[in-house]
């Protein structure tokens, strides 16, 4: 069952779409994902716990249910040593499933996702990259998703093939980069960047992850101008980090020394969130959702930031006071005493860490090949001896 | 099903029992808990959420799924000033057949929970709050949950009604306070406080909550030294916050201007959490948990600090390289490069956060009554669109 | 007695020129200068200790002794709402013997300084600040020093009207306004201002002042760029400040809430000094020298990174081991071990304060004119009262 | 010509006393004093340099001259391996020249200082140091100084001999150790060392140096509370560093990374220095100065909190408005408005270096026997290139 109102009669109408959070690091944190890999084959192996986290999504107020199928093509799949136990497509075809199964509780749409490829970074032909684009897609038509998107491409080009492949179908299809202000890892413009996507075929182009929302909002704003000063149009999205990263070179975040391990000091809180949201609403972003770091409370501030233009308030709201309201019911006066807006909005978080700094140089931390190479093995007894120890206990 | 072998049992046999992480803090970013009352009615109105979080706990390494009963006495419930769908019965049962059901499903024990009581802060008899712990502890009879554990207290004398009340039913008793190295709210010393709750009959001992991992673990060896010192014999237990907290004052993280909502950039990554788990090992603590903060992963970082003591790693490493050793899969050579131990022990990360200080000052941020009062009318007219929106958006 | 070198000689042949430091603020620090009017009228009360800053600066290894005649036009005397006991020209008198005094004792050049006057400020006609700017000029003819610098401006167009006064001398004329790389104050790029200065007859051009080290420099790169890209031909010369300000706004320092009073965790270390030297000299600087914050231990170590290039260390380096070196002879042997270049070119020094931030936000402090008011109001009282106690002492 | 009133019957009458500020610190950013060493000669070399500061800190409110006599012990001067100029009494004798001269410009006392000895520490007998003491004694009577202070002692025993020697001149003697609230290097406590010292002789006692103000005062109400207890009478004396230091271990800012030439973000503001002023007034201290990193502006900031009760307003206020008032002359109205007790009191100054933390770990950066040899090696090239340099720019 497909919901009654397709994702371009909403932003057409004008209507704000709430998208979903970051799957692959919040199911890392809850134990189904490995990070490294970054693979989704949780789909298949733990439904349950992928499921749960639609539903907190839904709960929050998003109006896509994106699949679970972040770097799920066939040659990312293959490429990560393991067995798997399952085949690409299977874990396609549960992502799509899940997805469905949850967009039907409430209002949502689902959105299938296909990302970039190792076949592209490897320098496979068009053709081959094409066709690893196309198996996904073959599972994103037979489960009916309501339309596509292609996220989370550093290089323009691969995203234009991928927008080549995706329009064949006929579903709407969004596009989105995981760049910056700087421009894709090529050097193009993100003005340059939209104007190709929408020259390819999307009607919704913006960008995701890599760096913190006002960053993020700031590159599909050059985004915006440059479509408009072209002539096209397009409809806008923006699904940034949960993360502060005022100090990321042009890779984003991936740069940062603490990625992924050591990012907690940086996480957004839901004020922050707020302000997210009216930025990117403010720039005439219509399609606001989240990426990496994303938590379901960041995406319910979303929801009640926009609230009035929305006309709705998500469920989960019902155990949450606006600004903080719910402290009125605290026991202590002094904690009471923080149920209100100005307190929060205002509020600069310390961090605990008087050792620590506030930014990081990404550009210092540089470790050589030989570096790694020897760090490898003065690791490997003791990564033997973990080994056999995690053996055992599956025996047991 | 209880399990085969019991608390004590583990405990006298000089195992490590691992505890699990923070309900009410995890469930309300979820979306499940409201901040303020902190009360459990998810455990009737969300089953799947709550089990999901246990399910997280128990593959992450837990050995004992608490229920989710914190702040369930019928006087806290009715306090809320919501009407309630449920009964504290119906809530307190629902939470015992969660915690039971996951708990079969891997080798962990479930603990029937208590927590103080609205009831002793304003004042009533011994005898009105013992009652109040008893109609609890009726559900934890009748369900048969394995042991008992009285937490969450900041009187030393509340406490041990409590253990007094819970000794009865012949069932194990944990008794843990909320309190740091100055000792309870009425400035019982740590070592004092252990004193009189082993004498009324508690068998494991220790604090949680309001302290970050270290300054718990060093109030915890005062009571040991306590005990010691009484000629006492006892167990030991620690399950602090996961968020750094150098700056608190007694009353714990609740006085920072941070609490609850804005405590993100003191979240612990899993490497503090290593340090944790072998401090708290060294200082003879062998039940070992967290409180509010505590995630998944960071229950699994505990338990993989402690693996060879153990000798099992947790069933959720299978997602996770030790020390980081899954980002030799990353797509980038300088990420792969971080896959090694002393990268991570040694990294400080940064904040993000250049306006923001390193720590608060607890008492610098006092709000009179006055204050809070006005502050209160000021935002009432905006409350009201708020609660209209929100019954329009129930009605559709 | 002039020496035998003049300034263009001296560039023309290559040579590093070495700057002073800031006297307003390192006078201020020593109680001779008054924050607020900053005004020079201690080179006729306490000319000692001008004398003195002199000689630290020329110790250090100073080339240049600039007269202490910043903010000494008659029309920011008279400003000042003070009785003057000295006339203009008494000041700008004694400040040109002090520095010729000292100039003598080793091997540097006096120059004369002209700086932005009140008169362009309130929109005086090019005769009225023309004329203001003749009357220091006399004075530098009468005492005959050995250049001019038309110093911190603000406005390029003012700048070029003082560079037209003194070019009449037919002394060579320096230029540098107090402007990052936005610009000056009517939004004129560094590369145009510069342009104007040289064809206005500057043979030297630069920044000074409002920035940190790395941003002046930046601001004369793009100085430099302009003028050869006009086919222009000029020496260049930066004199930034001793503090870290990489919030400021384009109005530099002055908009920081820290003016000019809390500043001092900002100022640069020795080390912070060798990069600055370096950066500038890479750039094709060759006047290094320095403004607000200097100190003589600063001025000394541009001189000590530069020592090869210029082939000689300053006289004040006996009391200084290059890189820590004097440290070989401490007391305690892990201080000792602290006497190498990499410890100290590594060391991010901490500042001791975990309540402060990193940044500030020089537009989030705005106090508009009604708060400033009502708070000199509230502060006659005790003003009235410390007068009083003044008047009383001096009269002992 | 001593000044009418003495130092005791100055603090009898219940005057606040105001010290100086720290020479060797400020001498060695002036050029004259090499960090390591950190030996007095100045006093004949330069004595121009070192007039001027006693005049500066006169000019502040000092109203004590300490003879510049800090590790003028003979066993000292010659421990550092450099030819001498001058002989130990003649720096003895130039240093209580130049603080008479000064004195009697206003209304000072001169006193003579004596600090611990390089014989102490290798172990000389208790005849050998008091010989050593005995030697700058002689000088000390021969001009006749007005009181004595034996300062800047790690080990209470060594004080107790100092003090010892002193005495026996019949002048007023007053004894400070470097330590802060854990005791002296052998683990006396601040009380106990107190009363050795009163027992010995001294009427007045208390701390310098090695940590922060607020640290300073804490250890001298420590030995207060000794002394009362212990029945015995005293005055109290303080003069702690200029920077923050909350990160220290019990040897003080020595250990601290930053020490001595990364200290800069730790100086204190004046108005840091109005608090530290205050708190010592309360904790019944009469004696108020400072050491290492005090600016005459620091002292000032001293006398102008004090201001009210000395019922005396420093010279050097001339120059400065109290609480930042000289800033209503500023052009700018929004630095206009800073003009104000609680702007500045409330400030909480940023450090404009974000990739810096706010506290160091002391303990963190031991650098090992090996090392300091391996990098003594490395360096000794570079070195002697640059000893050729200074010997070349000597002989021109």
């Amino acid at each position: 069952m497909a919901p009654a109102k397709g994702i371009l009669e909403r932003l057409n109408a004008g209507e704000v779409v709430i998208g979903d959070g970051g799957f692959v690091f919040a199911l890392e944190k809850r134990g189904y994902v490995k990070a490294g890999p970054w693979t989704p084959e949780a789909a298949t192996e733990h439904p349950e716990a992928v499921r749960q986290l639609h539903r907190e999504f839904l709960r929050a107020g998003s109006n896509v249910m994106q699949t679970f199928t972040f770097y799920a093509s066939d040659d990312k799949l293959e490429n990560r040593g393991n067995k798997m136990t399952y085949t690409g497509a299977q874990i396609n075809e549960a992502a799509c499933d899940l997805a469905r199964q949850v967009a039907n509780e409430g209002d949502a749409l689902v959105a299938g996702g296909v990302s970039q490829t190792p076949s592209y970074l490897s320098c496979k032909s068009e053709a081959d990259v094409k066709a690893i684009f196309k198996k996904q897609l073959d599972v994103f038509t037979k489960k009916n998703v309501d339309f596509l998107i292609a996220e989370y491409f550093e290089h323009v080009e691969e995203a234009v093939w991928a927008v080549e492949v995706l329009k064949a179908t006929g579903k709407p299809v969004a596009a989105s980069l995981c760049i910056g202000p700087e421009g894709d890892m090529h050097g193009v413009s993100p003005a340059e960047c939209a104007v190709r996507l929408v020259k390819a075929g999307a009607q919704i182009v913006g960008v995701n992850c890599h760096f913190d929302p006002l960053t993020c909002v700031k590159a599909v704003k050059m985004m915006k101008e440059g479509v408009e000063k072209a002539g096209l149009r397009a409809h806008y999205m923006v699904q940034p980090l949960a993360y502060h990263t005022p100090d990321c070179n042009c890779q984003g975040f991936i740069d940062l020394p603490e990625f992924p391990f050591g990012l907690e000091p940086r996480i957004l809180t839901r004020w922050d969130m707020h302000k997210y949201a009216r930025e990117a609403y403010n720039a005439g972003i219509r399609f606001i959702g989240g990426c990496c770091g994303f938590e379901p409370y960041h995406i319910r501030a979303v929801a009640e930031e926009l609230a009035a233009e929305r006309k709705i308030v998500p469920p989960g709201s019902e155990k949450h006071g606006m600004w903080g309201a719910g402290l009125e019911m605290h026991t202590k006066p002094w904690v009471r005493a923080r149920a209100r807006r100005d307190y929060w909005e205002n509020l600069k978080p310390a961090s605990g860490r008087p050792l620590c700094s506030s930014m990081s140089d990404p550009d210092s931390w540089g470790v050589t090949k030989g570096d790694a190479d020897l760090m490898q093995q003065k690791e490997a007894t003791s990564k033997q001896q973990l080994k056999e120890l995690f053996d055992r206990s599956k025996s047991h």
